[in-house]
């Protein structure tokens, strides 16, 4: 059995669609069991019943809530306290009876294998170092995020959780990245470092150093990953790559300029076809296109960002994830659980020290 | 009377639209000289008659080619060698004859006021560092790039030039980016430093130090420009500040972001259009937006990227400048040189100086 604790008071649509997107969870999986902490206000009772009578009639899960078929797979813990989207993160872990902080502690504690959240990032960041803990070895976790270029996408680290990085980080973000791509999508990826050009001359000292340090590891072991050098934006968007190597500095600079980009664009596109009758039809037309450029980042099929590092699976879904983004996450988690992804990175992490010290 | 330098070699459209770019700056003004220098088996005259022969009947420029009012305002220098968009730079200053090096050379020597170039941005910068030499008492040169975001644009700074940089560095670029602003501008810019996220204890070790010694330079002199504190690629895209300070490492990252997305945006748009009869009359519509899109960082009214902190004034145009960006940079570069920009950073520089030592 897999259990997973979820903070519910997380995310635009908490908690709501989380508590929707559990139960479709626990419908489709029959060994889940979820841990779920919520703000003692809140009324977790009056909440499934608004789901209930928001769901379509004779539909799965009006069945499963009036058979009470959830009741012994959720344990409902209350809290004095939760943090919100818009709170500062720094200071929630003193905190006492946090929703979020419980939540970790439980996957410190071993009580749960994986942590799904959708609420304040800096808080998921903070949290998930400093109560869950580093593996063994690792010596800084990073943050994994999916750029949605190409099929698969781009897994993307460090987005953003190490500003300050070393040669020696980085190789272990390319192992931890790896075996995670290879949990996930059962094939052996390929992985480049972020760079201002292609030729080995360029770059910055952390890129030269890192990419020495990485053709000295492939040529001990070259099974875990194939190294494609140095690439640049342009390579990202064209998923030449599938894993993109880089500081959490520089790698989330290009993480939001595609997105502060991409909105632009769609302001831009808005303002045009705002303008005369005809344009604003054309605009009707293409309202799609327009959505799929808006939701171009709120990747939900593949769960989210992740901590890579820690001692348990700490997965980052969108704030603006609805139910069904909760319930992918959860089932992604899952998997993840099920496929021992956190020993087998401890393996590997654990034979690059070997032939590092 | 300004004399401005340019490697009729360089750029997609060489030589034909770096002459005709030439001819139409002179005819605009009067006091303008020009040296160019050409790879010695390029037919100079034939060039002139194929640009006489293409513009429309009684044009001025025809006029302005069969009255010879240009022969004594050009002075073409032939060349050994020259460097094309595809070669490598490193190496090509060991040219003696070269068509860039030459340029550059004259620059050094104060034959010349300025530099205007479309062609290889390596060699560019390369040979402006190189030859043309630093300003005293400026540590690091920076490349200056326009973003076309709000009107005035952004002034992006260091956008590729130094990918390690240090503090000091970094309130030199401000300062020369500033008084830069005020030339072209006539007004005081507003500075932000590029950072992932907004608050103080956000960051790398640099832009944290950048911060305080900009600070601390603000408490002394705040009247070459305001300083915003951090920003994120949103507020580049939003133009809250009119300058962005970054190390050439980020600064190039995010520039090629926002180049590679935009192409991205504009390819995944062309797919959708292809598909069926009706999308595909709604993208001939819809042409001219993609061509914006296209078009987003060929920027030309501001002259091009520029090298800030050498002797002198050293302007990268597009590659794929046509007639009119050549044209517009020499005049953009003209206005430098009549305002006196070098000796204007020269002395905020050592204004600086004098405070930091």
């Amino acid at each position: 059995m897999a259990k997973i604790g979820i903070d519910i008071m997380g995310g635009d649509n908490a908690p709501l669609a989380v508590i929707e997107g559990i139960l479709y969870a626990l419908m489709e999986i029959k060994d889940l069991h979820i841990v779920a902490t919520y703000y003692k206000n809140v009324d977790i009772n009056e909440i499934i019943k608004r789901i209930f009578s928001l769901s379509a009639k004779k539909s799965k899960i009006r069945n499963f809530i009036k058979n009470n078929l959830w009741r012994d797979r959720i344990e409902f813990i209350p809290c004095e306290s939760y943090i919100s989207m818009k709170d500062r993160p720094s200071g929630f872990l003193k905190n006492k009876n946090n929703t979020l902080k419980t939540i970790f502690d439980l996957l410190k504690d071993n009580v749960i294998h994986g942590v799904v959240y959708a609420g304040n990032t800096g808080a998921f960041l903070e949290g998930s170092v400093l109560v869950v803990g580093r593996m063994e070895n690792v010596k800084r976790p990073a943050l994994l995020t999916i750029l949605p270029f190409g099929n698969p996408p781009v897994f993307l680290l460090d987005s953003g959780a190490n500003p300050e990085c070393k040669p020696e980080y980085m190789l272990q973000f390319a192992i931890m990245a790896s075996t995670y791509y290879k949990v996930v999508l059962s094939k052996i990826p390929t992985v480049g470092i972020l760079n201002i050009g292609n030729e080995e001359i360029k770059g910055n000292n952390l890129v030269k150093e890192t990419h020495v340090l990485i053709k000295s590891y492939m040529d001990r072991n070259s099974k875990l990953f194939n190294y494609s050098g140095f690439i640049e934006p342009y390579d990202v968007v064209n998923s030449k790559i599938n894993i993109v190597l880089t500081d959490g500095f520089s790698g989330n600079i290009m993480l939001k300029s595609f997105e502060a980009l991409s909105e632009y664009v769609m302001d831009m596109m808005k303002r045009e076809f705002s303008k005369g009758i005809i344009n604003k039809a054309l605009g009707l037309i293409l309202r799609s296109n327009f959505r799929k450029l808006k939701n171009f980042f709120d990747y939900s099929e593949y769960g989210g960002a992740i901590m890579l590092g820690l001692k348990g699976i700490c997965i980052k879904t969108h704030g603006r994830a609805n139910y069904k983004a909760i319930k992918n996450s959860i089932l992604f988690t899952y998997r993840l659980i099920k496929n021992d992804m956190i020993n087998r990175i401890e393996k590997e992490i654990k034979s690059m020290e070997v032939w590092i010290t």
